[in-house]
């Protein structure tokens, strides 16, 4: 295929469907987003990316005969074997969804798949913070905490697709419950979701915090108040902060251990938070991993932001499909 | 090299070097052990590999300029970048050594040097119980804890060779002191030096127990030991390695979340109990990981026993040379 042709990248979250138009060599015509939706169960979803990627080609005058294929990434457990989505936190009533054959006979075009966080780690590998390394783990930091793995050079996915699931390693024995229904997962301990628990736990005890005011202003309690108030001297936000990072820096100091990646590269909105949480994450991963390992290792922020999925999986389909 | 040719493959142990001589295709022609006598230093433990090889080639009738390689494989720290042995647990004095360097000025042959753990994994999945998968991690379960990792079919190294040191992943905060400095390292918690150290801990306590009775007619105390006693029913001896299973199943449901291999084989001394040991590794990996990632993954002992890291060593050497 050696005439102009197109791609379609589409990162399929809870709330939105971003879509993006490529063409084949990478360069982004356009990129928008459309509300996913996800309440009102699989079809109203898939007409709703259906109708966004009609959008996309229509006002990009890209003739769907020039689309060579659609690479999708979305959260959640996606079987690449049985090519089946085993289940999503963000998508209700997906659990044993064949969405590569749904897609493939709704566009039909070929169709790539695959775990969010691990496009995320490819789009971060090919163009952002981890250009020029052979072995790399990224972590997704959000409501939950995703992992993707770039070992030796090739995205890597594990027997069944699941490979880089560190937000469910177990790191503390009876702890909080996690979103997967066990206990003292890394993402029951560190994500955002756990952060902001414990701004509330904060909050139903008795003690002064300036997180109170900022919750009384804004009415809800989310993982960036924490932040915030941390930043302005709260005491109690920083140590709810650090406590994240020490679950996370042991996590990374396991996930070290085991890969011996050139680099660890962090993403996602807690991320945004930079050196006020890379700093603890980095005190508490040296203080636990063998520093053998540590040396000559990084541990940095992602470059490309809501991109990285994106940039990632339309990397993907068209490695896959050329 | 289409000829007849042969490989030497090496494992480099603490107490013994094991050399063997393979023709080209991997057929094993003899295999032999010698006296390491590490305390006596690098140039002692060469000069008795140089004669080890002199006798199996000369017995075998094979002359020196019909060998195409030597593959060594070692425990410790290898920097496969640097080409430098960083550190040894058998090798006292081999801090920071040009292994590979010296090795090649012996010889005058290529050399390929890997560590041991990954060069049993490698072992077992060409031969033995990793056959036939693509994703694979190994354990050597003896007086410390190794961890070799075949990823898409391939030996996976890391950055700089360190990729898959499971022992020392952080399992226990003021955990048991490891042999690598650190606290709660899986080694110092589920190898068989912790198994023998918990084991005199209950000695030292007032408790019959029938461990007592049997370290007093064999005068030290091993962790064979303690996997006897409990056979023989005593249940202090029981709970000993029913901890060590707990940590290691708790560490195997942390790895197979972040490698979502199609099986973890277990080898070395420990494992050597079979189901007496798998059975509550079985349990306790079941209770901590999340379902999803156990199903369709087996946990098996290795085949080949104390040859899975010549066998890997050999097919390494043979692979690059080729």
């Amino acid at each position: 295929m050696n005439l102009l042709h197109y791609y379609i990248g589409v990162d399929l979250g809870g709330t939105k469907i971003r879509v993006a138009l490529a063409r084949s060599g990478g360069e982004i015509v356009d990129v928008r987003s459309f509300p996913t939706e996800a309440e009102r169960g699989t079809e109203t979803v898939l007409a709703n990316l259906q109708s966004g990627v009609d959008v996309l080609l229509a006002d990009g005058g890209c003739p769907w005969d020039k689309v060579a294929g659609m690479g999708v990434c979305v959260a959640g457990f996606y079987d690449c074997k049985a090519e089946l989505m085993i289940k999503s936190p963000n998508l209700p009533g997906w659990e044993f969804f064949q969405l590569k054959q749904k897609l493939e006979d709704l566009f039909a075009l070929p169709i790539v798949i695959e775990n969010d966080a691990s496009a995320a780690a490819y789009g971060e590998f090919c163009f952002g913070t981890g250009r020029g390394q052979e072995d790399m783990l990224l972590l997704t930091l959000g409501t939950g905490i995703g992992g993707g793995l770039v070992l030796g050079g090739k995205l890597y996915r594990g027997s069944r697709g699941f490979g880089g699931e560190i937000g469910h390693i177990p790191i503390l024995p009876d702890g909080p419950r996690c979103g997967c229904g066990r206990r003292g997962c890394l993402e029951a301990l560190a994500s955002g979701t756990a952060i902001a628990r414990e701004g509330r736990n904060l909050l139903a005890g008795h003690g002064t915090t300036l997180l109170r005011e900022m919750v009384a202003v804004s009415g809800d309690l989310r993982a960036e108040h924490v932040f915030e108030a941390a930043r302005l001297g709260d005491a109690a936000s920083n140590g709810i902060i650090d406590r994240a990072a020490y679950y996370l820096g042991r996590a990374l100091a396991i996930a070290v251990a085991i890969l011996n990646p050139g680099i660890v590269v962090l993403s996602g909105g807690i991320a945004a938070n930079g050196e006020q949480f890379f700093d603890p994450v980095r005190r508490h991963f040296h203080a636990a991993v063998l520093p053998l390992l540590a040396t000559e290792m990084l541990i940095a922020g992602g470059r490309l932001g809501a991109d990285s999925g994106i940039r990632g999986i339309l990397q993907l389909v068209e490695e896959q499909l050329e």
